[in-house]
């Protein structure tokens, strides 16, 4: 999916093509391994997956944490340093090579002031990763470690087929072991 | 601050009074200890706080669990339930008497249809409650209960003076006891 598709599936338009957003996009691609966003660096971008997995993480210490992963169909950044432009406290990396459309962070700002689309789209993908974080955040205070990697299993199948097992543990904030443990205890 | 104050201050509007606003207004008031939005209740309202604190809670088996809290200001409804209009995973409750405002589900919706400065508002308001939710959770990951409670302490002052201390501790996911040793830690 591009952005072009997802405003015209979540705002119902008919927009032929790029040009009639109402703010320019350009088009990158990411090797696996390589760093979009680093600690400490203002996001200038808002990023759209179109193909390809990324991750962002936290750091405690020398101890790197995994608050998210997203697979194509929807935005993604360093949230907070791009709404403050302060410096980034987290990282966002890709863990394949990804294609992803970038919208420019003055570029929006400035439709922000005049488009009833922009501020459509820029409303209904804050309203989406929040969802998403915020059920993260009462998963954590609510769920045992077996809850949750059986929810991951059965609504987020493809992150549990994509991402490493290494990776979910972290995400899930277990020790590999368990999560090899909470696989056995779910197939046996 | 009112709904109509912040909608001016944020977007530099110059609107007279609330008929100016893109969606019709109420105002309400509750008294300590009601419940705004409890468990299971789909929430049809979203509400702006005048005066008074709001808690937001989750539960865990029968024990409850704070997910935060809310000074006048600010937006603060059960974000997900009000999006996705299913049952509420979280419960509102008014911790002192509080004046609000509230906008209707149905209302706000239809506002978003045609007008900018409803979906200014929807954005400005999801991306600032995303900002404290966000920072809560990579707080939890990266921080000690040290340097948590020593954060809300400089940051958000009014809550630590407000906000019961049984209710802070659970808010930092620590016993009581502990938050003792900690505002003890703090004043050695």
């Amino acid at each position: 999916m591009t952005i072009l598709e997802f405003v015209n599936i979540n705002l119902k338009t008919d927009f032929k093509d790029d040009n009639e957003l109402p703010f320019k996009l350009t088009k990158k691609t990411f090797k696996k391994g390589d760093v979009l966003t680093s600690y400490g660096q203002i996001e200038r971008s808002a990023y759209f997956l179109i193909s390809g997995l990324i991750e962002i993480t936290v750091l405690k210490d020398i101890d790197e944490k995994i608050i998210e992963f997203f697979l194509p169909g929807c935005f993604f950044f360093s949230y907070t340093s791009f709404l403050s432009q302060q410096p980034s406290d987290v990282q966002v990396s890709a863990l394949s090579d990804c294609d992803v459309e970038v919208i420019d962070y003055v570029e929006l700002q400035k439709a922000y002031k005049t488009s009833l689309v922009a501020n459509q789209i820029g409303r209904l993908a804050t309203e989406s990763i929040f969802i998403i974080s915020t059920k993260r955040e009462k998963d954590f205070l609510t769920k045992s470690a077996q809850e949750r990697y059986d929810e991951l299993l059965s609504k987020r199948p493809d992150l549990i087929r994509l991402v490493p097992v290494n990776k979910i543990a972290k995400y899930l904030g277990i020790h590999p072991e368990s999560l090899s443990r909470l696989r056995k205890n779910l197939f046996s």
